[in-house]
């Protein structure tokens, strides 16, 4: 599904606007930019606003978490049959801080997509000097 | 700090009212209620809303690490010197999902505080089964 | 399965002995004494001896881990079938070094048994103070 | 330190040996090859041996979580001053098992050294097929 990375891109998007729109949680990633998609990769872009932040004036870990959860399933749709599966674990490292109007990188990769479980991986980097602000992994039940 | 759980109650709604109407991510946890607090631990319930879910209508799995973020910062708050840390690493396990209307009950408890590190630990349960929803370690540094 | 705690004991001395005289890596906790068991959950104790150690004289974090692996399955294994699972999952926080000599208590809990996934807790405790040595989380796939 | 990566497997080359040759728990490392270190990374092989397995006949997780501790370990004490630092949190996720006779390779990376804390990132993957046997991150404080 979804191999050629502008059809990712499309598919993604056609997700992103399904989830975002549904009035629910998803609404908050509405300003995420996926800028390339494709057979167990998403990557997209986003600059850190003030509704991203904690009183710290710093990228909210709750919102990263966010983050992870979100694109790295946009990733594992564009593998296989397109399930999102279910969060059965997901692990955040936390290396640097983000501040308003940077602009940073979520790059999720598919590790491993079997018939019962898929294992995700995500770093999140600054735009401008590459510095990793997030590292993670996450493990989906397949069903 | 906060010792007597009244006056740890009394802290964390004032933490609370601070971080909630920064304008912040923090605005996303404003129904939740904090029931217990101090002396390192933290008590809070919430009912599970729409907009807190993910498209298949259960609680979205960033915010329940946005939860566990938050709820384990206030525990850590009542401990010490109040200072809230930045977070490290968080590990998020989910049990089952929780859907809409249904309360959840989000207990988080300070493991270990040192000057330099806080080991905190969350789980989250149905407050009518007990049932868990997730469990989750949360490691901060104290600067 | 091995629902009173006396057979719960004997069942995990048992499983204990099939896997430590295997001429594998379980050789490693045949030091470890089970002291209670059943129901899910698994208790054991050893004392810290220079072959559990790192070059600085604590406790192997890797050690630690494989304590945390094992006495978590053995847990699990009184639960149910009796099945020990494939792990998927091991999250292990470090709080405080443990010393030559020093007995320290090992806690597994099977905190969900679903039929394809379980969920197990691990705490790591000196006998003599009860100061944590590590918390961990471990999940296995039930096939 | 140890910028060139023949000096780097050298340096790490004398640090296995003091650990594996201390008595202590690093001795179970003696079989891996150390194959490439230098500037925060390090890179390892080994074939599994019976004394590796569990008694499923495939590689232990907490001999994995042992490789995980050291390899990432070396790699950060090619970075800096050399300082081992002390865990804080190890996550572990298992993609595949490794059976007896395969080779595996290590690879650790320092993500971010800094003064107080070190993060690390190991994958394990079967040297003939590629496949990811596990990944892992390691945090370190550095005191």
């Amino acid at each position: 599904m979804a191999g050629a990375s502008g059809n990712g891109v499309k598919f993604v998007k056609q997700v992103m606007k399904f989830v975002t729109e549904g009035g629910g949680y998803d609404r908050l990633i509405e300003k995420v930019r996926i800028v390339a998609a494709g057979e167990g990769h998403c990557m997209a872009e986003m600059v850190v606003g003030t509704e991203h932040q904690n009183r710290g004036g710093t990228l909210h870990g709750g919102f990263t978490a966010t983050l992870v959860d979100c694109i790295s399933t946009f990733a594992l749709m564009t593998h296989g049959k397109g399930a999102p599966g279910v969060s059965v674990n997901m692990n955040i490292n936390y290396l640097k801080p983000a501040f308003e109007g940077e602009e940073i990188v979520i790059n999720a990769n598919t590790l491993r997509a079997g018939k019962k479980l898929a294992y995700l991986s995500v770093d999140i980097k600054k735009k401008e000097s590459g510095d990793l602000v997030a590292t993670a992994s996450h493990i989906k039940f397949m069903g």
